[in-house]
């Protein structure tokens, strides 16, 4: 407790005090019926722990989740939902009074075209999922952001930083966080990440392998750089 | 820890020492490629609790789980999958060593047909997902049991009863836990649950909502008088 204390004290800079903050976290879930679902594998622990660093660093604090069984950080404000369409009109909902949104959440890009109201029975023969486009939040943030910073990422398995770079500039956000699923130690359900942020200017930032909460607080320092 | 020791000698009555159980728990996970999967709701809590009050009975007990964020319980052997056909191997090579099979899983009735190696990229349009129909576990034991107990779950949002009578003669297991996952303090995530064990006599014991440990231990009860 006395070393949670003390690096509370030193992580605390209350460089974001009076700003809103909105991060999205976690996989969402696209249900089939009310048992199956299409997920992904996202862990929401990379959203978590911006959440945390953006709270410490004194931000008003809104965590979009979709499921997940982490515990809320101190002083977050959670909000839960399950499918991309409630993330999208929970994010929309607040978009207008945020200075800053973090989209870290890995929000699927298709749903099954229809939700069985109860389970589906097998009956051992093939069959096919029909899915529709879910909306491409980020994109529409992008379009409608005034003053707002918009933080994206970008989570791939292959071709990173030509995506990524693609990405940021399709989508109009401000910082760019790509990262290789693929690399051990970083990614999915692991506690440490190794991802580079890209700028619309060209620079790019490569990090070696840090915490994901390490990683948080150095996207701390860069929003605060973009907030001006 | 007092109290837990206290609980732990009072519920380890041995009554199944020398004897060998499997239990299966978790939803299994289809991947469609390297970051997207068919998933379902179960959160493997019922299992583990099952897998805890065999080991409290004194049976050595192997744990084979989909992915899950639960603690292995203490004693007992995890072995770790994803999809239904790898818990299928894992099940299918230990069984004739087993005296009881608990199959508390929630296994995906099908998979997608194929499983992309790298991410597939959204492009704006409908899609469909072909599935195929995965191995029937629960139904190739029933057909290959010998002296083993078979235990087989049901969970249903409609015609509870009526779907696991017909479930556990048609997969010729000796008991069969029927729960209906719509009702509230029942089914996914929830610590408690209610249940009916129905067995092939025409016998159905009722219970009212319990702790999901506390139903694993009235199942021990039943699978000793099983075993005779």
């Amino acid at each position: 407790e006395i070393v949670e204390a003390v690096t509370n004290f030193f992580s605390k800079s209350d460089c974001l005090k009076g700003k809103k903050v909105l991060v999205t976290a976690g996989g969402t879930q696209e249900p089939l019926d009310p048992v199956r679902f299409l997920g992904n594998r996202s862990s929401g622990r990379m959203g978590y722990a911006i959440a945390q660093a953006m709270q410490e660093a004194g931000a008003e604090t809104i965590l979009v989740s979709a499921p997940t069984d982490l515990p809320v950080p101190n002083g977050v404000k959670r909000i839960s939902v399950q499918t991309a369409l409630e993330m999208h009109d929970v994010v929309l909902n607040n978009f207008s009074d945020m200075d800053v949104i973090v989209k870290a959440a890995a929000v699927a890009d298709y749903r099954p075209a229809t939700n069985a109201e109860q389970k589906i029975k097998k009956d051992g023969t093939n069959r096919t999922i029909e899915l529709v486009p879910n909306p491409d939040i980020l994109a529409e943030l992008g379009r409608r952001k005034t003053s707002q910073v918009l933080i994206g990422f970008a989570a791939e398995t292959e071709n990173l930083l030509a995506y990524a770079q693609e990405k940021m500039h399709r989508k109009n956000v401000d910082l760019l966080v790509a990262n290789d699923v693929t690399k051990p130690g970083a990614g999915f359900g692991s506690p440490t990440n190794i991802v580079s942020f890209l700028f619309p200017d060209g620079r790019r930032i490569d990090f070696p392998q840090m915490s994901k909460l390490e990683i948080a607080r150095n996207l701390v320092e860069e929003i605060v750089n973009l907030l001006g």
